[in-house]
């Protein structure tokens, strides 16, 4: 039985709140520069030490043991969902990622703008990586393309990057990508990797050959290339699996998004962690699952800027006071995936986990830090399986079997 | 998806180095003659415990919670294969044990002489141990038997013990053993299991007519059984999986054979740690993946013989040298299986696995044993995921999902 399955077969009503406080990339990893500490432990954060001396620690592996995970899966694990099989494209991520929540039925594509040679050949992927008003101004050549069959939206992203969506009935997003993935050789045509998604391709290559004749005297790109052709699976929401009210506290579209794909309400919040946490006061009682994404530490991984993930965790500890007094029936703290400084990159550590809840057993945990989490009493395990950790311990699953 | 499939989906190249030190049997059990303490916590091993301090520690679990696992599903685990999904055969295990590698074609058989009365009827299972000389001389009487269908192939193993060795196409190898088990009753005709395999069920019985009518006047051993009848199943190589040069420095047959399974090329080593290591230094440029295997420490666990068990690992500690100084991107130290002495055997005892990179969270451990490994921050996990550690660490695989 599939585990989200499972876990909503046992689902019963309480009134106890969950709140779980997501800190992006929030695993680090030993760095030479400081001590051989990861920035956890090197961070001062007494507020969340004193959470983790009155609950439990652990370390959740976001999918499998050495496999770094993307925020996608690594956000669908922590809401309950097997990642493996529920795997979201670079198209629907890259449509999230802008705020946009696709239709199951809806076919989504990432496109750069690129420059072509006279024979059609790439010689530029990114066009010299335009402005995103520049391709504003290419996508409006393009937005009144019709093509029997699917509605076409077109939305810019970032620099020379947009998003493709088809909306229709009987659309499949099992195509290649027209990208080639380098230079010298022209666009592919989108092909269909499967017979049911002939037709979709087919409107994919009648749109491209339209937006060519567009493009073709503009100096600033003008071709495109198309990849990560994909469909948001059908994904069931916390209400229907759950009976979970829930609502998300995050001020990026993207998780926004991946909040969205769940069934979460987004509630308006604000930029930093205290205007999030007024609005998780503002909101408290019409929800009994909340999520609140804390975005920072994440980008100061990815900079490779220690002291700045350091800071941006202590920044966090010290205005956590509001969340504490709310007194959540179960609070968990933990991360999606790692984001170490010295790797610049999400990585595959297992990322720290503290659960706070009258019914959790004590282990004398004294600090959050990953070394602490290793020896905790919830253990190591994959992070899909933290939704059933905080039902069970808002007493929300029933007993399994007589 | 399947683990390796999943590894493999991402696998990506890179110039990081790999070594896999396997330590045969390294597990063991509190020894109430020796302070309760195990093998590894007895000996005295300065170098492996400098290692734990910078790197990280867990425990691996061969195969599941309570399972003692061959040599076969063990190293199946640690080079990334699920081993209940991967099963060798005895027949097949005994091949290798003798450094035959057969083609995924080929059935294996082990046979063992034996001694039955007038009526046929086994009197003897084992012959009275014959030595392996006059085993060799009763397959000399059997090597000119032809069956239509198959060429024949026998090899002595030791004492009593033969491999029978079918070639050709279109055999199958799910056929009973020949071998009732017990005395006081005829060989049993080779039965099919499944259709397809009846004609190869035919040819083993036409082998074993001829084989009884040569053998019949013998003193040592007028007859045979067969089992274990297996075949080699389909194997994807390091190589074609996750693009790894690999190759083994194990003296034993059973090791090689096992390394030659995944596509590991098998290098002329020697007889001792230092010889291997030896050939480690000369080889070093050419490969990605190295598995040393270090035998010592299993045949003395299953003689019972813990002082020996301990002073084979502070042998190997005293050569590790120039395995260190290698500078490994990655270096593992673990073993397949534990043997405790106290129990004379394999056990399912999960493994203590010591894992150094510049990628690893250090986590504090200050010793190489059970009860340090027990705590350490890999945590515990099957065998299986070793691979995709090893590979994550050295940089080897990209991030799954977007």
């Amino acid at each position: 039985m599939e585990l989200h399955k499972l876990y909503s077969s046992l689902a019963i009503r309480s009134d106890r709140k969950i709140v779980v406080l997501l800190i992006d990339g929030l695993g680090g990893l030993s760095h030479r520069d400081y001590g051989y500490k990861t920035e956890l432990e090197y961070a001062k954060h007494p507020n969340l030490d004193r959470l983790a001396s009155c609950g439990a620690t652990g370390l959740l592996t976001p999918v499998l043991p050495g496999v770094t995970p993307g925020s996608g899966p690594a956000h669908l694990a922590l809401f309950g969902l097997d990642p493996i099989s529920f795997q979201i494209g670079r198209g629907v991520l890259e449509a999230l990622g802008i705020g946009i929540v696709p239709e199951p039925t809806d076919v989504l594509a990432r496109g750069n703008f690129c420059t072509v040679d006279a024979q059609g050949a790439i010689v530029d992927r990114r066009a010299g990586r335009i402005s995103t008003h520049i391709s504003e101004e290419l996508l409006a050549l393009l937005r009144n393309i019709h093509v029997p069959g699917s509605d076409i939206e077109l939305h810019a992203v970032q620099d020379h990057r947009f998003v493709l969506r088809l909306k229709g009935t009987g659309l499949d997003g099992d195509i290649a990508n027209t990208d080639p993935g380098m230079v010298g050789t022209k666009p592919k045509r989108a092909k269909a990797l499967t017979p049911r998604a002939e037709t979709t391709a087919e409107i994919v290559n009648a749109f491209v050959d339209q937006s060519f004749d567009r493009l073709k005297d503009q100096s600033n790109g003008n071709a495109l290339v198309l990849r990560g052709f994909s469909m948001l699976p059908a994904i069931p929401s916390l209400q229907e699996l759950y009976g979970l009210r829930s609502a998300a506290l995050a001020p990026y579209p993207m998780y926004k998004g991946l909040a969205r794909v769940v069934g979460m309400n987004i509630l308006d919040c604000g930029n930093t962690f205290p205007d999030q946490l007024r609005a998780l006061e503002r909101h408290w009682e019409k929800y009994d699952y909340f999520f609140i994404h804390y975005k920072y530490t994440d980008s100061c991984g990815e900079d490779g800027d220690f002291l700045s993930k350091v800071n941006h965790i202590e920044t966090l500890d010290s205005s956590i006071g509001p969340l504490v007094r709310l007194d959540p029936a179960v609070l968990a703290v933990t991360g999606d995936h790692s984001t170490p400084a010295a790797l610049k990159s999400h990585s595959w550590h297992p990322v720290p986990l503290l659960l706070v809840a009258p019914t959790c057993r004590r282990d004398g945990s004294t600090a959050f830090t990953e070394t602490v989490c290793a020896t905790g009493a919830l253990g190591h395990m994959e992070s899909k399986y933290l939704m059933g950790l905080l039902l069970a311990h808002a007493l929300r699953l029933e007993k399994f079997g007589a």
